[in-house]
């Protein structure tokens, strides 16, 4: 199959579909915010990553509406400035799902999905209590690809904070994914468990 | 374990090492490129996601290297202002783990991993024959994170065609994850297979 995206024709909804059917598995951050009046929200976001180490930055990219409106996330952190990303595990599967529904913005998702909020050190929205491993983030800056339906708004955060609970730490100091049990996003309605590894260290020449 | 990352005595690469550990599972790309010399790379990046459906836009994030000097990649990249970025499957784990190694400028990783060089469409680097999935890219727009070692180069390129080998569609037109057989990266030098998966829909309420 051969699809020229800037063909007419050619929806942007047939190529997101598309290409989140194969730029996969993707990592999961569940981002938490709080809005101008103080109404926490939580929800999932499967287009993100790590972008730099030094100074260490984290992106995730909601895209806005179809009717062109932006998600709660992305309101919230252009009126606070600040964010945190929990990371879903195995057991945190369900209540994420909860938080990926698009409740109105006086919702909050901490009571509707059970989880705990727990105050950060440096930011003020708040940790999930039962995610191993928190990171609290400052805004760097929004890049916008636009105003229509679809248009990703890449939101920059540098991690100023690092939680991490101790029992999925390894003994190097790293955390031991046997024990974290992250999942990944596939296409769909589908999600990866992480425990089917195997090792490949880079060659020496 | 707490890690406030702008402490006096902690490293970039300490938090480096700790992030990749649990941002993860991360797709890889693999990322095909042409100097200006007309000297085709392929190197794999795990720092890398779409980030945008309309207009479609994926990033990649190479890091500087230790010396603060860039990656051929990066400077291939502005030098043409085009990428192809391939996925990465079971099959092909290993050809790119050989195009993991850091080769000198004017070495063709094509010829040292044995993969084949297909032309593409609109742009000048090369798709990948054996990967089932390529993309053809034209460069947006570079965020840099400053020059020092470790430092994020964010490279935005805007999708203009998407090959896809017919065997690993699925009915609905998108890609069936059992048949692409994606690969993740998770931290240290362990791999994940995707073939472990559960079905979790949006709630509708």
């Amino acid at each position: 199959m051969f699809l020229d995206t800037r063909k007419y024709g050619t929806t942007w909804r047939d190529i997101y579909k598309l290409a989140i059917s194969f730029v996969q598995p993707r990592p999961i951050a569940l981002v938490s915010t709080l809005s101008a009046d103080v109404v926490r929200n939580l929800a999932p976001f499967s287009l993100y990553n790590m972008v730099s180490a030094n100074p260490p930055v984290v992106m995730f990219a909601p895209s806005l509406r179809r009717d062109g409106s932006g998600k709660d996330s992305l309101h919230n952190i252009e009126a606070v400035g600040e964010f945190v990303v929990a990371t879903v595990t195995e057991s945190l599967a369900a209540a994420m799902n909860q938080c990926s529904f698009d409740h109105p913005p006086d919702v909050d998702e901490f009571a509707v999905s059970g989880l705990t909020p727990v105050p950060a050190r440096f930011v003020r929205p708040a940790l999930v209590g039962e995610s191993p491993v928190n990171m609290e983030c400052n805004l760097v800056e929004i890049k916008r690809f636009g105003k229509q339906p679809g248009a990703g708004s890449v939101i920059f955060g540098q991690v100023v904070a690092i939680h991490v609970d101790d029992r999925v730490l390894a003994r190097d100091g790293a955390v031991d994914p046997a024990r974290l049990k992250a999942i990944g996003r596939m296409g769909r309605s589908t999600y990866c468990r992480t425990g089917d590894t195997f090792e490949m260290p880079r060659p020496k020449s």
